[in-house]
């Protein structure tokens, strides 16, 4: 029994992965609605042997839809969503706009499934650099409670959206000719460059992207008393968000132990050869499901062998978005 | 007046920058002698109005000379440093090869310009990441001791070498125009890509790029009970290292007690502009002398306000490598 699927947001990167992995994970659905913003509308989309017609996106475009998944930015989950649910559909939102609503739940599939069963029609689909963190460390976590975890990101353009990705390869072409680096969609040069990650900056310093992992574990892992701090930057690579993760625990925990625990846990792949110097790469993680992890080593500057260190990759438009969100649809059915 | 000068690996990167920054400093010489692998003896090099040849460089090469500056690797500077020193020269070694002989000063004129005082012909070069991050670490510990330091690095394609800058070009160009990457000097595809410092792995699982942060940390603090966790990543920048810094301190610490200290701090310059979320980037700090800080913030994981988070990115090449070297040279004349 197929379910009456809309896209909110289908021309993005985001929307076209939803697309691709409907596909590939054979997601049951018996009607698909692609829509848009209105620049979009009228844009044809060619999907498992039928085309379909991109409509604008407005309040009235859920009328006997089930499930809604929503990337079209948070200006527009705010505006839509509540008029998807009112007519009936549950939304998936991509955005930030309700992720720390205490009547949304907020989910990893593979950490708080248990949260879908109490939506009021909307599901909140975390952060992409929340979403690759959280995979690895939560079974971790539920072995030997992380105490602390300091986190820092080589995030992937993918993140900021398909213009910046277009951007980023255009900057790059013009750094080789010698020309002049356009920043239109992209703050500042990002082709053999970095930046710390720009969006908006609080009173403590802290990014919103920073304020994201601390405030969105604590409400996935139902944990708000680890100490997590963070530190985001944008690097020059395309679609897969690295962390560098150092973790605190309760307890005594060797790299033999977390090897264990993540080789069974789901959505991770381990890929920790140390003779051969191979390790999690975004062109590993890239257009992949699973959140890789290496660099399992213990951090000897914690006492009582309670720290270790990890490094992960995770495809940012896959598990960071659209697959976390599918997954989350494949719960619900 | 001058001192005779020698440049062992004159023609690699680093060699390249000594040179620039011989002219821009005006640091005072009578001779030069240019040194390289028998492979580029016979090479001309036009410096200051004059043109050198480059000569094969031996254990006779040192007769009558100074001053050594060696960056030719560590098998050179094995081989060739004690007959430097033994035709009297001092050398200044950037190679990792005497770097934790105890015999041995290993300096950052910042943090620890006395210890040149006790050489006995060598003063090592400390590996450039170690410097970048201890130029601006070194005011704060003084100040306030630091208990913990946990480091993650962006590390440019120039930590490798001239030739893997000139592969990471190649690479990218590869990459735009949809071709097999060719990976010859670097290990894996860095251009859109990154990967975890390639650099031999011991038991422990680090990597001895992040072990040289560890112990040459502890010996130019002249420190060895600060706990340090490091993970090096190289990313596809050219020559400035990045380095996301979480330090712990003995005592409490605010942000604005930090900036204060490293405003008034030599090598560093401050860059911390969060209304406009401006901080340092590789573009700033290439081909400068200083290392460039921002993102002073209070870790709120850590109690009793103890803990801060820094950003930091200095120009490999030259303050990582070539600039500290003639900074310790001209504290030697």
């Amino acid at each position: 029994m197929g379910k009456k699927i809309a896209i909110a947001g289908v021309t993005g990167a985001v929307g076209q992965e939803f697309l691709r992995i409907i596909e590939q994970r054979n997601f049951p659905f018996d009607s698909l609605k692609m829509l848009a913003s209105s620049r979009s509308a009228g844009k044809k989309i060619d999907f498992m042997g039928k085309t379909y017609t991109v409509e604008e996106l407005t309040a009235d475009s859920f009328g006997g839809i089930d499930i809604a998944l929503f990337s079209a930015g948070g200006g527009r989950s705010k505006e839509f969503a509540p008029a998807a649910v009112k007519a009936g559909a549950v939304v998936i939102d991509n955005s930030s706009a309700f992720r720390m609503d205490p009547e949304v739940p907020l989910v990893v599939p593979e950490v708080n499934a248990d949260a879908i069963a109490q939506h009021k029609g909307i599901i909140a689909n975390p952060n992409c650099s929340t979403i690759i963190a959280n995979v690895p460390v939560y079974p971790l976590h539920k072995a030997n409670p992380v105490k602390r975890m300091i986190v820092s990101t080589y995030q992937a353009a993918s993140g900021a959206g398909q213009a910046a990705m277009d951007e980023m390869v255009q900057q790059a072409k013009e750094v080789l000719d010698g020309k002049p680096v356009t920043c239109s969609t992209l703050r500042y040069q990002l082709a053999f460059n970095l930046y710390c990650h720009d969006s908006p900056i609080g009173e403590n310093g802290y990014n919103e992207e920073e304020v994201k992992m601390t405030k969105e574990t604590h409400k996935i892992f139902s944990c708000p008393s680890i100490g997590i701090t963070c530190t985001c930057v944008r690097v020059p690579v395309m679609r897969t968000h690295c962390e560098s993760i150092n973790l605190e625990f309760t307890d005594p925990i060797t790299p033999k132990q977390v090897t264990d625990l993540l080789s069974t846990a789901p959505g991770v792949s381990i890929l920790d050869d140390r003779i051969n110097n191979r390790f999690p790469m975004p062109t590993d993680a890239s257009g992949k499901d699973d959140v890789y992890v290496g660099r399992i080593r213990q951090d000897e500057s914690i006492p009582d062998n309670r720290g270790i260190n990890l490094w992960v990759a995770g495809d940012q438009i896959r598990k960071g978005a659209a697959l976390n969100a599918i997954q989350i649809a494949e719960k619900l059915l």
